[in-house]
């Protein structure tokens, strides 16, 4: 163990990043760029901690200006390694305008550092202080592609096998139900009966249309249906999954513990989704794959594949790997590795994530 | 009807203002600031409406910053008086980052200015607008009072009622539940049978304190018992509600139309208390209201008496205005006006809510 270090201070920056394509789901339009914003906190004895959280587009410099206005003052001159402590304080000091919302993506890029910082100092790499039950995820690839042509949707989840992955995601959610099972039978033609398919419905449907499209996507054997309908709507998941023989899935949306505990309690998930960058950071994770490894529910990711390695396989209940279409990996000094189908998590000490600053800041310019 | 007015810019300010005296509840321990975040919504027709909301001491930068990088962008060159287009869009627009926390701060001061804009555009004041039921609500006082020695309590709750108040509200929430009591028979005593009473706890409790507390207090003959709990433990008031004689009441950490609906459901409140500068503005608290209606729960509020003089009242459902110990209203041009125990909500065109800027950037320089 270190000697205390102490937070001396903090310095977050946010980078609107294009994305290689255009994507589009159900819900979310046309998406052109991602937001990252990053927090480096220095300590008194000479470390750097570098954590993150990233947007879809919007939120981003209302991040920065909560760590810089609200975090950064309630942090520095305290102990970098009572991350507990400090995980409790940020939600406290922000619950009046929090509960969840932009203070569950400012506290992650905090509480993201905070374990780099921890791991540096230990020299211990993230999967192994997450839980250490592995480091080998089962992996996917989600596609973002519910704009694509069904020649070019079969073309990319096609080039997903193809370069090793052994399961895939797509976005349904098409006005008529049946282009959507067209898309689904081309596919599974396409990927054969061996590979994993998950679908994700980005919330567009209400519980009647919900009820029918999972029912339609029965005969696919999909191994998820991903957030069917407005994440707080927990009971309406309880009476889908009554209704239909896939499992359900969600928690991207999921900010607080408190929401999670409403999914838990109502919504019969077969698998949960959290989100490091916006449900509270490594911190945050850890703590709702505890209350699902309670109910022995697997605990899955949402984007952020780069850290996420090394927190899905590290619990006893690991899940799935998501490997997003956000391409933050891209600006690390590790892109994600995939051996034999499997994402491997990094041993280096710290969260395993370095950021390339001047491919960062070459892209926020472009 | 006004012909088309379009955005023109939107120029946001943080102030960071003292409060006369520091104030101490269960939860948020000692507070001695307030931050009001305006935002001034100028049209290609030269017109200006004023919106804004107000934290407890954290996220007011976070919010400008929603506002101006995400939400004015957004806005401007769209027609100023399509408030209810506009509202659906900030939320979806900002549903990834959401839902409730700061983009419900930011949402409700813009909001609040295109109602303002309204008003002034069509020559109506907030609440014939808001429904025009009423323009007098019932209205208490309540104080942040927890950390007052009891005889300073007891001055400060009949100062109340001297000042013509026909109803108080004190904190509760002590270590010591006999203390509470204690407190409680003094305030009782001083105010009379004919005053009524209310206790605010501040989600100070879990469900077994709470249920205790409750008991304790139910020969006070309370209008009702705020916020005991965690505002997110829905279910854990349905069953201190069952446990209880005495009326149950919170809304102020509810932010989206989402969560209401979840107390509604399971929480079995007496009184709904919605916040118009963190629930959506004027129109995330008519559609609260409006939830309440059907079920015929009493709309109060919670904090800024200056707007909710307006909104109370002129809903069917009107409960009781809270005048707050946070003074907004202090730096307008048109302090609360309280005639026979009731307050009086504003004529004047817009949502009669004027801001003494002279006064705000000179507390602020405080």
């Amino acid at each position: 163990m270190s000697s205390r270090s102490m937070i001396s201070g903090i310095q977050s920056r946010v980078f609107r990043v294009p994305l290689e394509e255009p994507m589009q789901d159900a819900r979310h339009g046309l998406q052109t760029h991602f937001e990252l914003v990053t927090a480096e906190i220095t300590t008194s004895d000479g470390q750097t901690g570098t954590g993150y959280t990233y947007t879809i587009g919007t939120g981003g410099h209302a991040t920065k200006a909560m760590i810089d206005h609200d975090l950064a003052p309630m942090l520095i001159g305290h102990d970098a390694d009572a991350i507990d402590q400090h995980y409790d304080e940020m939600q406290s000091r922000l619950h009046y305008v929090g509960r969840g919302g932009i203070a569950s993506f400012a506290i992650s890029a905090i509480d993201i550092a905070l374990w780099d910082l921890r791991g540096k100092s230990r020299g211990l790499p993230l999967w192994k202080m997450a839980g250490g039950a592995g480091k080998t995820p089962l992996t996917y690839r989600g596609g973002v592609d519910l704009n694509y042509p069904l020649e070019k949707l079969v073309k990319s989840v096609g080039g997903y096998i193809d370069q090793g992955f052994v399961a895939v995601k797509i976005k349904v959610g098409k006005p008529d139900l049946a282009e959507d099972v067209a898309r689904l039978h081309a596919v599974r033609e396409r990927i054969g009966p061996a590979h994993k398919l998950m679908v994700d419905g980005n919330f567009g449907y209400d519980l009647d249309q919900a009820i029918a499209a999972a029912k339609a996507f029965e005969p696919f054997d999909l191994t998820w249906f991903e957030e069917p309908m407005e994440p707080d709507d927990f009971a309406g998941y309880g009476q889908l999954a009554k209704a239909t023989t896939v499992p359900l899935a969600m928690g991207e949306n999921l900010h607080t513990l408190q929401e999670f505990k409403h999914a838990f309690e109502h919504s019969s998930l077969s698998f949960i989704q959290p989100d490091a960058s916006n449900c509270g950071g490594v911190t945050g994770f850890l703590r709702v794959a505890k209350l699902a490894e309670a109910r022995g529910i697997p605990v899955c990711s949402h984007g952020m594949q780069e850290l996420h390695v090394s927190l899905v396989p590290a619990v006893p209940n690991a899940g799935w790997l998501e490997v997003h279409a956000f391409q933050i990996d891209r600006y690390t000094h590790r892109p994600l590795v995939v051996e034999n189908g499997r994402a491997v998590a990094p041993d280096e000490p710290g969260s395993g994530v370095r950021f390339n600053w001047q491919a960062l800041e070459e892209a926020d310019r472009a």
